[in-house]
């Protein structure tokens, strides 16, 4: 996750072209290449400004992937403003067997939303209109590349609340998000986007436009095609639209921040919040104590609680009357701590203080960047087991004296963090360098752990390109021949998002 | 919604079987006829006691539906105990060609649950084991034949509660409720199927398994391949196992029971509780004065409220604090009184009251039935139009001078009640008896004014075999297209439940 709306770059160094990074990936012979003639064709159909970059320059943002860590080199980005333009380049392209990769905010950790070759970028960035909104059913309607952040402003003007939120949300569109099936903070609280997403318009792979942007709580008339489209990354076909049903907005928020002595006992206070605050808690996050000793030297400022612990538990809640939900906060945090459960927490007292606290769970990402680089990894795990894996991975790097505080170290340190109320752990491993030593203690060894424990190797980033080969770590032979086959039915040229996913 | 766990004959005529109902409908030949080897064969895969059924007698429960108004003619009944018996049955009756029709409780309301012609009868009946249950997460993991009602119980016991409530909860299995993706009184609350359902096991048309039994709440890797399964109507292959995220039990529950004056006011009063009893409010069901004047009838015992209404709402809170919640419902019945929006009301004092309260919304499917048959239909509609269907289908039947209170009329009443919370409209015509005069007046007008408001036909019952001529008037051809090819593709011999869904 990243945590600002603006992208940041580490360096200002040029990040290498995936082709040579990984030079055993061959760009497919059978995809056409981009001629003076398709551009001609791009241009006659999206006469607007700017619907056909083509300026180097101006190409570099859309070939670059937010972490910086993938390039490719398309020589084009085209900016349809309505789906039937969508519609038309799509066909086109199939025709002419011109691979495309659909983008939206380009804010994807793991390499799905940009080219690996020299695909045609289809970006969303140009469709952001709202189309309808109902103020009694709270069902938005919107083009596919509507900012999340912008979707939540219209509806929090209208007593709403978009029923996701993610550090991204400044940069990333809604059509991304329901794209990749993004989880996020709310999750706990509304549930996945296979339940709130009502409706969708997508562009299928023969440009056939697919007109299922449904308004209904409840429609039992056949198979349910839109969530095929949900978390398949623009490889079933291009989202150009999005109904949503989004839940009235909480009227009252608290966030208590709480310091534990043992993993054991974050697992125990989530159980007791769960039991205690039931339906007005919103997020569970937990964070190691060295994911916060990153914090701190990245915000540079003092943790808000005096003594260090082991584990801290952010808890927010979220309901819809004041009084009520303070009572219950205190009242659980009385019996916590009576319980011996939490050691130590903070009250948020005001909306500075619930941003101040809510920073040391959601700036960890970037500072895990502070020694220049970091593996990330994120992953779903059955909840008793789901720190051992940070665990179990310090353990590999110390055995391997890759870890350190000096320079000659190549890692900082390995943290764990996240929605424990999602079996949703994020293991960041922030390291000085990327070298082959560390990459070798650290792969295939995660994705072996997760799968011994059932686990899930991308919980809510998705596969993309960083982890299209370890699918088989987390789905069965017979899932993956499903999926595969199901890309071939819809997707028998394959144009749509090549060399990734599956 | 049938009302009662064990199946209750409205009358003991026998009930007409469905090829000479239907005479238009003819069996595809190139199904299979069953012969004495294929019993034999049966046999010899499901060696526990009586895992193959032949008798006349106990055919006819399964041949027969739930409502009355289908019967197949299948002469055998199959009931596996294990995925592997399931997966050999079926793979031996797509090679054979043998046409299966899958069967849970048999309480499906759209004559999808039971033969049309011939085709072997699959019941998941004896598969009825809990797997596994984690405390912690509260995920269940169960067989697809584990009644409802049991599954609940099971959970209730462990501070848990299943994601989902319907009237036939007695004798509905979890499986044929994900099947046909049923919506029930709890969706307001907990969301739907698509939402909670983690993971299934499923035996696909030609044998082959499928174990997606996942308990991730987040899993980004690969196409979310269970979706399609969810309200397939068992089409697409036989759902063998579930797994399900299941809340925690809510500690407290209230109901009311209000009386107001106008459908206006049902809406307003809805919006106005959600936004007072937002995250507590766990029921918003609205019933008419005619559903009430019947189920009086059929209680035979006086109406909650003394007076007589247009228009009843019953709200059920739940939550994690009684006080609280007490709280929030006296605070919103206040404001409600104030404003004008309810005329009358009465709060459940105790749980006996609550049941009591229920049974007025719960017993109108029963009640309706009061004159001997009925016609139900339960559709999806935007708010403002929802009632307004129940009202043009009157107007239309008393200008056909086909309702009335004597016996010469053949329209009992039309009532309307429903999930205001879901847009869910159940419109219930009870009749004496079934004629081609109100079928005509009903058909395709009901169909036709639901297209025109963009609703759909089926909410929540599905499209079984009484709505698979009427998927166009709720889905566009593009959609119908792709779902005809996904079913072509995975049964290409189109043995899996025939003649219905599409």
């Amino acid at each position: 996750m990243i945590t600002t709306g603006s992208r940041k770059y580490a360096t200002k160094s040029i990040v290498q072209l995936t082709r040579e990074k990984y030079p055993k990936i061959k760009r497919n012979d059978s995809f056409k290449k981009l001629e003076q003639e398709d551009i001609n064709f791009f241009k006659s159909v999206l006469q607007n400004d700017n619907g056909v970059v083509t300026n180097k320059d101006d190409l570099e943002f859309f070939n670059e992937d937010w972490m910086r860590k993938y390039r490719g080199e398309s020589a084009v980005v085209l900016k349809p403003k309505t789906v039937q333009e969508v519609s038309q380049i799509v066909k086109y392209c199939n025709e002419k067997k011109l691979a495309i990769v659909p983008q939206g905010g380009n804010t994807g950790l793991v390499g799905g939303s940009v080219p690996v070759f020299d695909e045609v970028i289809l970006s969303l960035s140009s469709m952001k209109k709202i189309r309808s909104f109902d103020k009694v059913s709270g069902i938005l309607k919107a083009d596919a590349g509507l900012i999340l952040e912008n979707a939540d402003i219209y509806l929090s003007e209208r007593g709403y609340i978009f029923p996701l939120d993610l550090g991204a949300k400044g940069s990333c569109h809604i059509g991304g998000n329901v794209a990749t099936n993004a989880g996020g903070l709310r999750l706990l609280r509304y549930g996945s986007l296979h339940g709130s997403v009502l409706g969708l318009e997508v562009v299928l792979p023969d440009g056939t436009i697919l007109d299922s942007m449904h308004s209904l709580r409840k429609d039992n008339t056949g198979y349910d095609l839109k969530q095929m489209f949900i978390g398949s990354e623009g490889t079933l076909g291009i989202i150009t639209g999005v109904s949503i049903l989004c839940p009235a907005r909480p009227k009252a928020f608290n966030v208590a921040f709480l310091g534990v002595s043992s993993y054991e006992a974050v697992q125990k206070t989530f159980v007791h919040a769960r039991g205690e605050l039931s339906e007005i808690l919103s997020a569970f996050e937990f964070m190691d104590s060295k994911s916060q000793k990153l914090t701190a030297k990245h915000l540079n400022s003092p943790h808000p609680l005096d003594d260090p612990f082991p584990f801290y538990i952010l808890i927010e809640t979220s309901g819809s009357n004041k009084e009520h939900d303070d009572a219950k906060l205190e009242s659980f945090l009385e019996s916590a701590m009576e319980n011996g459960l939490i050691d130590d927490g903070i009250v948020a007292q005001d909306e500075t203080q619930v941003q101040t606290l809510w920073q040391w769970r959601e700036q960890i990402p970037e500072a895990s960047t502070i020694g220049g680089g970091v593996y990330k990894y994120d992953v779903s795990l059955p909840l008793p087991d789901l720190y051992g894996l940070v665990e179990a991975v310090r353990a590999k790097l110390n055995d391997a004296n890759l870890i350190g505080e000096t320079d000659e170290f190549p890692v900082v340190d390995a943290v764990g963090y996240g929605h424990i109320g999602d079996g949703n752990l994020h293991l960041n491993v922030a390291v000085r360098r990327y070298t082959k030593d560390v990459e070798k203690v650290l792969e295939p060894f995660v994705y072996e752990w997760i799968q011994s424990k059932k686990g899930s190797i991308s919980a809510e980033h998705g596969l993309g390109f960083q982890k299209k080969n370890y699918i088989h770590y987390s789905k069965s032979d017979q899932e993956i021949k499903m999926i595969k086959d199901l890309k071939n039915h819809y997707d028998p040229n394959g144009i749509l998002n090549p060399y990734k996913y599956v």
